[in-house]
Protein backbone atom coordinates (compact mmCIF):
# COMPACT_ATOMS: atom_id res chain seq x y z
CA UNK A 1 0.00 0.00 0.00
CA UNK A 2 -0.27 2.15 -1.65
CA UNK A 3 0.77 0.92 -5.04
CA UNK A 4 0.30 3.78 -7.45
CA UNK A 5 0.19 3.35 -11.51
CA UNK A 6 1.48 6.24 -13.59
CA UNK A 7 0.52 5.51 -17.43
CA UNK A 8 2.55 8.36 -18.79
CA UNK A 9 4.03 10.00 -22.47
CA UNK A 10 7.45 8.04 -23.30
CA UNK A 11 9.14 11.09 -23.29
CA UNK A 12 7.32 13.31 -19.89
CA UNK A 13 9.83 12.00 -17.35
CA UNK A 14 13.66 11.37 -17.20
CA UNK A 15 15.22 8.74 -14.89
CA UNK A 16 15.95 11.73 -12.40
CA UNK A 17 12.56 13.09 -12.54
CA UNK A 18 10.76 9.69 -11.71
CA UNK A 19 12.84 8.96 -8.86
CA UNK A 20 12.87 13.01 -7.82
CA UNK A 21 8.86 12.39 -7.99
CA UNK A 22 8.98 8.93 -6.26
CA UNK A 23 10.55 10.47 -3.34
CA UNK A 24 8.51 13.36 -2.74
CA UNK A 25 5.05 10.69 -3.04
CA UNK A 26 6.95 8.58 -0.87
CA UNK A 27 7.19 11.41 1.66
CA UNK A 28 3.29 12.35 1.88
CA UNK A 29 2.93 8.79 2.85
CA UNK A 30 6.05 8.37 4.76
CA UNK A 31 4.87 10.65 7.67
CA UNK A 32 2.52 8.31 8.88
CA UNK A 33 3.75 4.77 7.35
CA UNK A 34 6.51 2.89 6.88
CA UNK A 35 8.03 4.31 3.68
CA UNK A 36 8.44 0.76 2.06
CA UNK A 37 4.99 0.81 1.78
CA UNK A 38 4.96 2.97 -1.28
CA UNK A 39 5.20 1.21 -4.28
CA UNK A 40 5.04 2.88 -7.60
CA UNK A 41 5.47 1.51 -11.28
CA UNK A 42 5.72 4.06 -14.20
CA UNK A 43 4.20 3.13 -17.61
CA UNK A 44 5.22 5.22 -20.28
CA UNK A 45 2.41 4.90 -23.14
CA UNK A 46 2.36 5.50 -26.77
CA UNK A 47 -0.51 7.93 -28.16
CA UNK A 48 -1.65 4.65 -30.34
CA UNK A 49 -1.81 2.54 -27.31
CA UNK A 50 -3.87 5.81 -25.15
CA UNK A 51 -7.02 6.85 -25.81
CA UNK A 52 -8.81 9.58 -24.14
CA UNK A 53 -12.24 10.78 -25.56
CA UNK A 54 -11.81 8.39 -28.63
CA UNK A 55 -8.31 10.40 -29.53
CA UNK A 56 -4.97 9.45 -29.49
CA UNK A 57 -3.39 11.34 -26.68
CA UNK A 58 0.44 11.42 -26.19
CA UNK A 59 0.10 14.79 -23.49
CA UNK A 60 -1.94 12.73 -20.77
CA UNK A 61 -0.43 11.96 -17.04
CA UNK A 62 -3.26 9.22 -15.97
CA UNK A 63 -2.32 7.99 -12.69
CA UNK A 64 -4.11 5.31 -10.81
CA UNK A 65 -3.83 5.08 -6.50
CA UNK A 66 -4.42 1.65 -4.62
CA UNK A 67 -4.57 2.24 -0.98
CA UNK A 68 -4.59 -0.38 1.04
CA UNK A 69 -2.86 0.39 4.64
CA UNK A 70 -5.45 3.49 4.94
CA UNK A 71 -8.59 4.70 4.51
CA UNK A 72 -9.88 7.76 4.17
CA UNK A 73 -12.35 8.92 7.11
CA UNK A 74 -14.12 11.27 5.40
CA UNK A 75 -14.60 13.19 2.15
CA UNK A 76 -12.58 15.98 4.04
CA UNK A 77 -10.00 14.49 4.51
CA UNK A 78 -9.35 12.49 1.20
CA UNK A 79 -9.77 16.48 -0.11
CA UNK A 80 -6.29 17.42 1.61
CA UNK A 81 -4.62 14.30 0.60
CA UNK A 82 -5.54 14.80 -3.37
CA UNK A 83 -5.32 18.51 -3.32
CA UNK A 84 -1.12 17.94 -1.82
CA UNK A 85 -0.66 15.21 -4.26
CA UNK A 86 -2.17 17.29 -7.24
CA UNK A 87 0.49 20.20 -5.94
CA UNK A 88 3.26 17.74 -5.79
CA UNK A 89 2.38 16.43 -9.35
CA UNK A 90 2.47 20.07 -10.65
CA UNK A 91 5.75 20.45 -11.31
CA UNK A 92 6.04 17.21 -13.71
CA UNK A 93 2.82 17.40 -15.49
CA UNK A 94 0.75 20.79 -15.72
CA UNK A 95 3.90 22.85 -15.66
CA UNK A 96 5.01 20.99 -18.19
CA UNK A 97 1.68 21.00 -20.17
CA UNK A 98 0.97 17.65 -19.48
CA UNK A 99 -3.06 17.57 -18.71
CA UNK A 100 -3.70 14.55 -15.51
CA UNK A 101 -5.94 13.00 -13.97
CA UNK A 102 -6.22 10.62 -11.02
CA UNK A 103 -8.46 8.47 -9.10
CA UNK A 104 -7.98 6.11 -5.91
CA UNK A 105 -9.08 3.10 -5.01
CA UNK A 106 -9.27 1.67 -1.28
CA UNK A 107 -8.80 -2.39 -1.55
CA UNK A 108 -9.50 -4.79 2.21
CA UNK A 109 -6.44 -4.07 5.03
CA UNK A 110 -6.62 -7.82 5.57
CA UNK A 111 -5.69 -8.88 1.79
CA UNK A 112 -2.39 -7.73 2.05
CA UNK A 113 0.84 -9.47 2.52
CA UNK A 114 4.59 -8.41 2.15
CA UNK A 115 7.23 -11.02 2.34
CA UNK A 116 4.62 -13.06 3.85
CA UNK A 117 3.73 -10.97 6.96
CA UNK A 118 0.53 -9.74 7.56
CA UNK A 119 1.27 -5.96 8.21
CA UNK A 120 0.68 -4.81 11.44
CA UNK A 121 -2.45 -2.71 11.94
CA UNK A 122 -1.85 1.52 12.06
CA UNK A 123 0.04 2.92 14.45
CA UNK A 124 0.64 0.15 16.41
CA UNK A 125 4.15 -0.75 17.84
CA UNK A 126 4.53 -3.02 15.25
CA UNK A 127 3.78 -0.70 12.85
CA UNK A 128 6.31 1.90 14.57
CA UNK A 129 9.08 -0.73 14.34
CA UNK A 130 8.75 -1.22 10.51
CA UNK A 131 8.52 2.18 10.36
CA UNK A 132 11.70 3.22 12.46
CA UNK A 133 13.23 0.08 10.60
CA UNK A 134 11.92 0.45 7.31
CA UNK A 135 11.62 -2.95 6.48
CA UNK A 136 8.60 -5.98 7.22
CA UNK A 137 9.27 -8.25 10.52
CA UNK A 138 7.51 -10.53 12.15
CA UNK A 139 4.62 -9.67 14.67
CA UNK A 140 5.58 -8.75 18.21
CA UNK A 141 1.94 -7.86 19.59
CA UNK A 142 -1.15 -8.87 18.55
CA UNK B 1 -13.17 7.72 -15.49
CA UNK B 2 -13.64 5.02 -16.66
CA UNK B 3 -10.57 3.61 -17.75
CA UNK B 4 -10.60 1.17 -19.48
CA UNK B 5 -6.96 -1.53 -19.82
CA UNK B 6 -7.22 -4.12 -22.73
CA UNK B 7 -4.55 -6.91 -22.67
CA UNK B 8 -4.69 -8.26 -25.97
CA UNK B 9 -2.24 -9.98 -28.32
CA UNK B 10 0.32 -8.36 -30.42
CA UNK B 11 -0.96 -8.96 -33.27
CA UNK B 12 -4.47 -8.49 -32.43
CA UNK B 13 -5.72 -4.53 -33.44
CA UNK B 14 -3.80 -2.15 -35.74
CA UNK B 15 -3.41 1.49 -35.09
CA UNK B 16 -6.52 1.80 -36.97
CA UNK B 17 -8.56 -0.79 -34.85
CA UNK B 18 -7.52 0.99 -31.72
CA UNK B 19 -8.83 4.30 -32.53
CA UNK B 20 -11.48 2.73 -34.13
CA UNK B 21 -12.70 0.43 -31.07
CA UNK B 22 -11.73 3.61 -28.58
CA UNK B 23 -14.04 5.87 -30.72
CA UNK B 24 -16.88 3.20 -29.85
CA UNK B 25 -16.17 2.81 -26.65
CA UNK B 26 -16.06 6.58 -26.04
CA UNK B 27 -19.57 7.06 -28.10
CA UNK B 28 -21.18 4.62 -25.27
CA UNK B 29 -20.28 7.10 -22.20
CA UNK B 30 -20.80 9.83 -24.45
CA UNK B 31 -24.42 9.70 -24.39
CA UNK B 32 -24.27 10.77 -20.92
CA UNK B 33 -21.10 12.35 -19.59
CA UNK B 34 -18.23 13.98 -21.03
CA UNK B 35 -16.49 12.49 -23.76
CA UNK B 36 -12.89 13.25 -22.27
CA UNK B 37 -14.05 10.99 -19.24
CA UNK B 38 -12.99 8.07 -21.24
CA UNK B 39 -9.46 6.80 -21.38
CA UNK B 40 -8.31 3.39 -22.92
CA UNK B 41 -5.35 1.96 -22.83
CA UNK B 42 -3.99 -0.86 -25.30
CA UNK B 43 -1.48 -3.01 -23.86
CA UNK B 44 0.10 -5.83 -26.19
CA UNK B 45 1.09 -9.03 -24.48
CA UNK B 46 3.15 -11.93 -25.58
CA UNK B 47 1.83 -15.38 -25.23
CA UNK B 48 4.74 -16.28 -23.11
CA UNK B 49 3.70 -13.23 -20.09
CA UNK B 50 0.00 -13.90 -20.18
CA UNK B 51 -1.99 -17.33 -19.08
CA UNK B 52 -5.14 -18.59 -19.30
CA UNK B 53 -5.80 -21.52 -17.01
CA UNK B 54 -2.16 -22.09 -16.37
CA UNK B 55 -1.63 -21.95 -20.70
CA UNK B 56 0.06 -19.43 -22.65
CA UNK B 57 -2.43 -17.97 -24.36
CA UNK B 58 -1.74 -15.78 -27.71
CA UNK B 59 -6.04 -15.47 -28.52
CA UNK B 60 -7.40 -13.88 -25.46
CA UNK B 61 -8.31 -10.44 -25.32
CA UNK B 62 -8.98 -9.11 -21.29
CA UNK B 63 -10.50 -5.93 -20.52
CA UNK B 64 -10.26 -4.20 -17.06
CA UNK B 65 -12.61 -1.27 -17.01
CA UNK B 66 -12.43 0.96 -13.77
CA UNK B 67 -16.05 3.11 -13.09
CA UNK B 68 -15.76 6.58 -11.41
CA UNK B 69 -17.89 8.96 -12.90
CA UNK B 70 -20.99 6.92 -12.25
CA UNK B 71 -22.36 3.63 -10.51
CA UNK B 72 -24.85 1.09 -11.80
CA UNK B 73 -27.84 1.29 -9.96
CA UNK B 74 -29.15 -1.94 -10.39
CA UNK B 75 -28.22 -5.15 -11.68
CA UNK B 76 -30.63 -4.93 -14.91
CA UNK B 77 -29.07 -1.86 -16.00
CA UNK B 78 -25.48 -3.20 -15.59
CA UNK B 79 -26.30 -6.04 -17.44
CA UNK B 80 -27.58 -3.48 -20.43
CA UNK B 81 -24.44 -1.66 -20.46
CA UNK B 82 -22.12 -5.43 -20.69
CA UNK B 83 -24.47 -6.39 -23.26
CA UNK B 84 -23.70 -3.04 -25.34
CA UNK B 85 -20.09 -3.32 -24.59
CA UNK B 86 -20.03 -7.17 -25.91
CA UNK B 87 -21.62 -6.03 -28.96
CA UNK B 88 -19.34 -3.37 -29.88
CA UNK B 89 -16.34 -5.69 -29.11
CA UNK B 90 -17.90 -8.43 -31.07
CA UNK B 91 -16.03 -7.24 -34.72
CA UNK B 92 -12.60 -6.46 -32.59
CA UNK B 93 -12.67 -9.93 -30.73
CA UNK B 94 -15.23 -12.67 -31.05
CA UNK B 95 -15.33 -12.02 -35.07
CA UNK B 96 -11.70 -12.49 -34.97
CA UNK B 97 -11.20 -15.78 -32.68
CA UNK B 98 -10.54 -14.28 -29.81
CA UNK B 99 -11.62 -15.19 -26.75
CA UNK B 100 -12.85 -12.31 -23.86
CA UNK B 101 -13.44 -11.77 -20.73
CA UNK B 102 -14.32 -8.24 -19.12
CA UNK B 103 -14.82 -7.36 -15.49
CA UNK B 104 -15.70 -4.26 -14.68
CA UNK B 105 -14.76 -2.55 -10.48
CA UNK B 106 -16.44 0.83 -9.04
CA UNK B 107 -14.49 3.15 -7.09
CA UNK B 108 -15.40 6.37 -4.97
CA UNK B 109 -16.47 9.19 -6.99
CA UNK B 110 -15.12 11.56 -4.57
CA UNK B 111 -11.65 10.33 -5.02
CA UNK B 112 -11.26 11.55 -8.44
CA UNK B 113 -9.56 14.61 -9.62
CA UNK B 114 -8.56 16.11 -13.73
CA UNK B 115 -6.38 18.60 -13.45
CA UNK B 116 -6.91 19.59 -9.84
CA UNK B 117 -10.57 20.02 -10.60
CA UNK B 118 -13.03 17.52 -8.81
CA UNK B 119 -15.33 16.86 -11.52
CA UNK B 120 -18.98 17.67 -11.30
CA UNK B 121 -21.65 15.37 -9.82
CA UNK B 122 -23.77 13.77 -12.82
CA UNK B 123 -26.16 15.86 -14.64
CA UNK B 124 -25.38 19.07 -12.65
CA UNK B 125 -25.10 22.35 -14.74
CA UNK B 126 -21.44 21.83 -14.46
CA UNK B 127 -21.10 18.59 -15.97
CA UNK B 128 -23.03 19.69 -18.53
CA UNK B 129 -20.86 22.29 -19.26
CA UNK B 130 -17.59 19.91 -19.04
CA UNK B 131 -19.61 17.76 -21.72
CA UNK B 132 -20.50 20.70 -23.98
CA UNK B 133 -16.93 21.93 -23.98
CA UNK B 134 -15.20 18.72 -23.18
CA UNK B 135 -12.48 19.82 -21.45
CA UNK B 136 -12.07 20.30 -17.30
CA UNK B 137 -13.11 23.44 -15.58
CA UNK B 138 -13.70 25.20 -12.06
CA UNK B 139 -16.83 24.66 -10.35
CA UNK B 140 -19.40 27.52 -11.17
CA UNK B 141 -22.24 25.77 -8.53
CA UNK B 142 -21.79 23.58 -5.53
CA UNK C 1 -12.18 -14.07 -12.24
CA UNK C 2 -9.10 -13.95 -10.75
CA UNK C 3 -7.02 -11.43 -12.54
CA UNK C 4 -3.38 -11.71 -10.93
CA UNK C 5 -1.05 -8.67 -12.49
CA UNK C 6 2.52 -9.68 -11.46
CA UNK C 7 5.23 -7.15 -11.79
CA UNK C 8 8.19 -8.32 -11.72
CA UNK C 9 12.00 -7.79 -12.58
CA UNK C 10 13.03 -8.69 -16.14
CA UNK C 11 15.44 -11.43 -15.12
CA UNK C 12 13.35 -12.82 -12.21
CA UNK C 13 11.64 -15.53 -14.46
CA UNK C 14 12.50 -17.90 -17.24
CA UNK C 15 9.49 -18.68 -19.44
CA UNK C 16 8.92 -21.97 -17.98
CA UNK C 17 8.92 -20.44 -14.99
CA UNK C 18 5.94 -18.23 -15.68
CA UNK C 19 4.04 -21.08 -17.03
CA UNK C 20 4.80 -23.31 -14.23
CA UNK C 21 3.94 -20.36 -11.72
CA UNK C 22 0.64 -20.02 -13.63
CA UNK C 23 0.10 -23.90 -13.99
CA UNK C 24 0.84 -23.64 -9.81
CA UNK C 25 -1.12 -20.74 -8.91
CA UNK C 26 -4.59 -22.16 -10.86
CA UNK C 27 -4.06 -25.12 -9.37
CA UNK C 28 -5.21 -23.47 -6.60
CA UNK C 29 -8.01 -22.01 -7.72
CA UNK C 30 -8.92 -25.08 -10.14
CA UNK C 31 -9.72 -27.03 -7.00
CA UNK C 32 -13.00 -25.18 -6.72
CA UNK C 33 -13.67 -23.05 -10.31
CA UNK C 34 -13.29 -23.72 -13.72
CA UNK C 35 -9.34 -23.43 -14.52
CA UNK C 36 -9.92 -21.04 -17.40
CA UNK C 37 -10.96 -18.56 -14.98
CA UNK C 38 -7.61 -17.63 -13.83
CA UNK C 39 -5.70 -15.10 -16.00
CA UNK C 40 -2.23 -14.66 -15.07
CA UNK C 41 0.07 -11.30 -16.40
CA UNK C 42 3.09 -11.14 -16.43
CA UNK C 43 4.84 -7.28 -16.63
CA UNK C 44 8.49 -7.06 -16.64
CA UNK C 45 9.29 -3.82 -15.38
CA UNK C 46 13.13 -2.02 -14.75
CA UNK C 47 14.19 -0.32 -11.72
CA UNK C 48 14.11 2.96 -13.41
CA UNK C 49 10.12 2.18 -13.45
CA UNK C 50 9.71 0.76 -10.33
CA UNK C 51 10.15 2.39 -6.67
CA UNK C 52 9.90 0.95 -3.67
CA UNK C 53 9.90 4.00 -0.40
CA UNK C 54 11.32 5.99 -3.00
CA UNK C 55 13.94 4.21 -4.52
CA UNK C 56 14.52 2.30 -7.89
CA UNK C 57 14.24 -1.26 -7.45
CA UNK C 58 15.62 -4.02 -9.28
CA UNK C 59 14.19 -6.71 -6.95
CA UNK C 60 10.65 -6.99 -5.68
CA UNK C 61 7.94 -8.67 -7.14
CA UNK C 62 4.56 -6.98 -6.86
CA UNK C 63 1.21 -8.80 -7.16
CA UNK C 64 -2.44 -7.49 -7.38
CA UNK C 65 -5.01 -10.29 -7.31
CA UNK C 66 -8.66 -9.05 -8.70
CA UNK C 67 -11.31 -11.44 -7.52
CA UNK C 68 -14.44 -11.22 -9.11
CA UNK C 69 -15.77 -15.32 -8.77
CA UNK C 70 -16.04 -15.63 -5.70
CA UNK C 71 -14.93 -13.26 -2.47
CA UNK C 72 -13.72 -14.30 1.36
CA UNK C 73 -16.34 -15.04 3.78
CA UNK C 74 -14.17 -13.96 6.99
CA UNK C 75 -10.59 -13.03 7.29
CA UNK C 76 -9.88 -16.48 8.67
CA UNK C 77 -9.89 -18.16 5.11
CA UNK C 78 -8.89 -15.15 3.21
CA UNK C 79 -6.07 -15.92 5.24
CA UNK C 80 -5.68 -19.27 4.81
CA UNK C 81 -5.97 -18.87 1.29
CA UNK C 82 -3.25 -15.84 1.06
CA UNK C 83 -1.01 -18.28 3.04
CA UNK C 84 -1.27 -21.10 0.35
CA UNK C 85 -0.37 -18.52 -1.97
CA UNK C 86 3.14 -17.59 -0.09
CA UNK C 87 4.16 -20.73 -0.05
CA UNK C 88 3.30 -21.02 -3.50
CA UNK C 89 5.23 -18.32 -4.49
CA UNK C 90 8.07 -19.00 -2.40
CA UNK C 91 10.53 -20.55 -4.42
CA UNK C 92 10.25 -18.48 -7.20
CA UNK C 93 10.48 -15.25 -4.81
CA UNK C 94 11.77 -15.64 -1.37
CA UNK C 95 14.33 -18.29 -2.52
CA UNK C 96 15.21 -16.06 -5.34
CA UNK C 97 16.39 -13.49 -2.72
CA UNK C 98 13.15 -10.79 -3.71
CA UNK C 99 10.82 -9.25 -1.40
CA UNK C 100 7.31 -9.53 -2.46
CA UNK C 101 3.77 -8.41 -1.98
CA UNK C 102 0.36 -8.84 -3.06
CA UNK C 103 -3.56 -7.71 -2.18
CA UNK C 104 -6.44 -8.69 -3.42
CA UNK C 105 -9.18 -6.61 -4.40
CA UNK C 106 -12.53 -7.72 -4.87
CA UNK C 107 -15.12 -6.72 -7.48
CA UNK C 108 -18.69 -7.45 -8.55
CA UNK C 109 -19.84 -10.95 -9.35
CA UNK C 110 -22.83 -9.42 -11.63
CA UNK C 111 -19.93 -7.07 -13.94
CA UNK C 112 -18.57 -9.62 -15.00
CA UNK C 113 -18.68 -11.49 -18.45
CA UNK C 114 -16.72 -13.94 -20.85
CA UNK C 115 -17.24 -14.47 -24.44
CA UNK C 116 -20.47 -12.25 -23.89
CA UNK C 117 -21.61 -14.92 -21.05
CA UNK C 118 -22.61 -14.06 -17.64
CA UNK C 119 -20.98 -16.88 -15.72
CA UNK C 120 -22.80 -18.49 -13.40
CA UNK C 121 -23.03 -18.99 -9.68
CA UNK C 122 -20.57 -20.65 -7.37
CA UNK C 123 -20.93 -24.32 -7.31
CA UNK C 124 -24.47 -24.46 -9.63
CA UNK C 125 -25.20 -27.35 -12.41
CA UNK C 126 -23.61 -24.58 -14.71
CA UNK C 127 -20.59 -23.40 -13.39
CA UNK C 128 -19.71 -27.49 -12.65
CA UNK C 129 -20.27 -27.99 -16.36
CA UNK C 130 -17.90 -24.87 -17.51
CA UNK C 131 -15.91 -26.75 -15.07
CA UNK C 132 -15.46 -29.89 -16.64
CA UNK C 133 -15.43 -28.63 -20.12
CA UNK C 134 -12.84 -25.98 -19.11
CA UNK C 135 -14.83 -23.30 -20.92
CA UNK C 136 -18.01 -20.99 -21.05
CA UNK C 137 -21.02 -22.07 -22.65
CA UNK C 138 -24.80 -20.98 -22.17
CA UNK C 139 -26.01 -21.13 -19.11
CA UNK C 140 -28.95 -23.68 -18.94
CA UNK C 141 -30.39 -23.26 -15.41
CA UNK C 142 -30.56 -20.06 -13.69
Amino acid sequence: MPLWTIYHPADAFTDADKEELAGKITDIYGAVMPRFYVGIVFQAVEPNNFYIGGKPNGRYVRLVLEHIARSFPNVELSRRFIDRVNKTLQPYVADRGFDWELHIDETPFEYWSINGHYPPRPDTVDEKRWREENRPSPRTHD
